[in-house]
């Protein structure tokens, strides 16, 4: 079985790193990671720097925050690209900018390290589960080569298309969710301040077009002032920032993201950035006299 | 049976009048309706004008394009309200403005008359097989008289609260509709002019979070190139007014319905009107160069 170096052992790559020792491959990690000392109890070898762990690594995946600490992993000092040998396959599981996807695909290219950006959705219930939804860019092959890694970590695993087209698609999945909370926290706002009872709005809405799991899932939120995350607002408006980047990047004008983006940023103003995403109903309330 | 005079027989109104009809209601329709031949072929009763019309009527249903048009049918010279009868019912299921509903309440209520607000959604497809969800606002006693009456036109149906609270809960499904749209055609642009597949993305969204009504049928008819309706840009904007008007009305701010709302004049000023709302994607994709 391939040898994978995981790095980015938070509250999503843990857990699935864990998945992936559980299978049999065996697993490398940084020392300096969070969660070193309970993996390496579990069978993990530690490396001292990205470098080292990649030269023994036949695969690497990076779970990471943004952008930024993918490229200081891979490109920096001692990183994953001086040491990741010809034929070895770099996946990317991070939410990050598609156009950074495509850089580093070239960059392992020119190696001869096959690349793929692979981000998720379904957030730490999913990652525990092995249920997490994952977005694939890359080429087939290499694809092909990992699907047996993803299906420990996963269930609902599409191959969208060339480099860069999973974060693409994540982008894309994250601002439909931000705008239907948004969708579902104005309305809910509307009703709750002409007095209707809006856990009959929500069961009504629900028979109709209107349906959506966030209808459904965040609507009970607001109905139940539960703003426990889930999934954080401050993380939904770093990938605002993603999509919004990506519509400039290539002229696509996304007017009612840049809406959600700056209500986000209010929410953030006010300190409530560790609350779940459907705290933009909290946002709107606010601003209404509620 | 009551008799039930049904006031407003198009695209809607036609097929909701013939299932109480089907049903043993005698049914009376003003002469002056659109399809008042055929419907009298089968046995309705025409009159003259709505005064006429109410006289005889137990139960008066009107289904008409917006506010002015059903505050002139009630309130104009030989109107419904100065026809029907002390203990009678009124029920409005066109879709207008909350703050009309409830005037409309307080008028038929210094009659003795009662009155429901019941809008409903589902489209003429709904109509048709007599399966549309059925918002309600009034008094309970009403809503229980008119109950089996709704059952001969629908599936869905909630007594949501107090005069008015039907028209806002459709208000409400207007927005989270007409949010939801511009969501996937946001979405969907960017990762077409990225060059990603479409199809792609649409499938892998409606694994997760993103999943909505509208995604998996909007989105196959964004895929599709199907403008045809379905429901009209024209008709929504109207909606979408309604629910800008009530947020006004009651100081509740709606930043990103109004965007919607703006967007949509932008068809309409294509003369694009007559396409279906998933016609925003249009827009998109033409202000970014595709």
């Amino acid at each position: 079985m391939e040898r994978i170096g995981f790095i980015g052992l938070g509250i999503m790559g843990k857990p699935m790193a864990k998945h992936l020792l559980k299978a049999g491959y065996p697993l490398l990690i940084l020392s300096s990671s969070a969660g070193a000392a309970a993996l390496k109890a579990e069978g993990a070898k530690s490396f001292e720097n990205p470098k080292a762990l990649a030269a023994e690594s036949d695969v690497v995946i990076t779970m990471l925050p943004d952008s930024p600490e993918v490229e200081s992993i891979v490109f920096g000092d001692d990183g994953v690209l001086a040491g990741l040998k010809k034929g070895a396959l770099f996946i990317d599981m991070s939410t990050i900018a598609p156009a950074t996807s495509i850089n580093l695909f070239s960059a392992f290219q020119q190696k001869g390290v096959a690349a793929l950006d692979a981000p998720v959705s379904g957030g730490q219930g999913g990652a525990e589960g092995a249920t997490l939804s994952i977005m694939v860019g890359g080429e087939e092959k290499a694809f092909e080569k990992a699907l047996p890694i993803f299906e420990k970590m996963g269930k609902n695993i599409v191959h969208i298309g060339k480099p860069g087209a999973g974060q693409t698609t994540k982008a894309c999945n994250q601002i439909v969710v931000g705008l239907t909370i948004q969708a579902v926290a104005e309305a809910l706002t509307l009703a709750k301040k002409a007095g209707v009872d809006i856990a009959k709005v929500r069961a009504a809405l629900l028979g109709g077009f209107a349906q959506s799991k966030i209808l459904d899932l965040h609507g009970q939120r607001i109905i139940d002032r539960n703003f426990k995350p889930g999934f954080k607002v401050k993380l939904h408006r770093k990938d605002m920032n993603i999509a919004l980047q990506t519509g400039k990047d290539l002229s696509v004008p996304l007017p009612a993201s840049a809406i959600v983006a700056s209500q986000m940023d209010a929410v953030l103003a006010k300190g409530d950035g560790d609350l779940d995403h459907s705290a933009l109903a909290l946002f709107l309330e606010s601003i209404s006299g509620l």
